[in-house]
């Protein structure tokens, strides 16, 4: 049960989105622009360290719906985000991402553990100045995202279909975009 | 050093903010509505769960910045400040004000560190449920901006006399307005 009265229909973010709207907004605006914004790291790359770094916070919820809005954007390759989960050194990703995924999960412990010779190893393997910055930000937006939708004890459904559907529409038509459609259908009642 | 190349003149958070406008724009946002928007919890005390989770994560610029802004909002009392990062259960604060300072420490392990018990704790203590919301909220989100200032290496300057000039900045103009001032001296170079 969450510790404070959310809407019952909306599992995970959502029903703490439609408690505070007005923190919604730049909520939703910030990963709009980091996941989807005009940038040289794809979609399906973003979502794939948002994805790692929820695991590593270990944020059902959120993995999950991230971990579907990156399969979304790789033509419906789950294993491929499972893979990444498991262990990414592995996994079918370019060597940049892998050295991207280094510096999220120092990040993710806390940002004293970036080492410089982490950043050089992604710079030579092509990283730009830029794709640090939002490998750094990125981590640390999920790491507020997780310790938010975990913090409140939000319901998180445990089927994986809902997932896959609603990534699917996230990927489709944007986080702005899907939460003003909720939060339309749920007035504030606190 | 940074970690990627911010302007010389921009320490901590200030110097991403202009290296990424497109983000720093929800980010200052966020951080308006959340600290200085309509709220049962002073701005003083929103402040002070900022500062004493930034303390947690040992991010000097965070936690001498806010506690700055909280400072300024207390009438300039710093020894409050030192007295909520040292001791807060000691502090002339209320027990509300404890109870949630209690969540946002948990939220700062992680979120599922919060307990039934925890939040009946601050309910019994007058706490709303608008206002576990948002302690929750606040430590997440500086769990967030502490990674984001030193994931990327920022300059931290030790002199507080900067931070004590700017915290009395914020508090009376915002960090939206400080936020356009410098980022309109600071075209973007990257």
């Amino acid at each position: 049960m969450p510790h404070i009265q959310l809407a019952d229909d909306l599992p995970g973010i959502r029903g703490a989105m439609a408690f505070r709207p007005e923190t919604a907004k730049p909520l939703n605006e910030l990963v709009e622009v980091l996941m989807r914004g005009p940038n040289s790291l794809t979609r399906a790359e973003r979502e794939l360290i948002a994805t790692y770094v929820s695991y590593l916070n270990d944020c059902y919820y959120c993995q999950m719906s991230h971990g579907a809005i990156a399969a979304a954007n790789l033509s419906g390759d789950e294993e491929l985000v499972k893979r990444v989960k498991a262990d990414f050194q592995h996994a079918d990703i370019s060597d940049k991402l892998k050295a991207l995924l280094v510096i999220a999960s120092k990040v993710q412990k806390g940002g004293k553990h970036v080492t410089a010779d982490d950043v050089t190893a992604a710079r030579n393997l092509g990283a730009t100045g830029l794709e640090i910055h939002d490998a750094v930000l990125i981590s640390a937006a999920f790491c507020m995202y997780n310790r938010y939708v975990d913090g409140l004890g939000t319901v998180q459904p445990r089927d994986e279909a809902s997932y896959r559907e609603r990534g699917k529409r996230v990927a489709r038509d944007g986080y702005v975009t899907v939460s003003q459609e909720y939060l339309a259908t749920h007035p504030v009642a606190r």
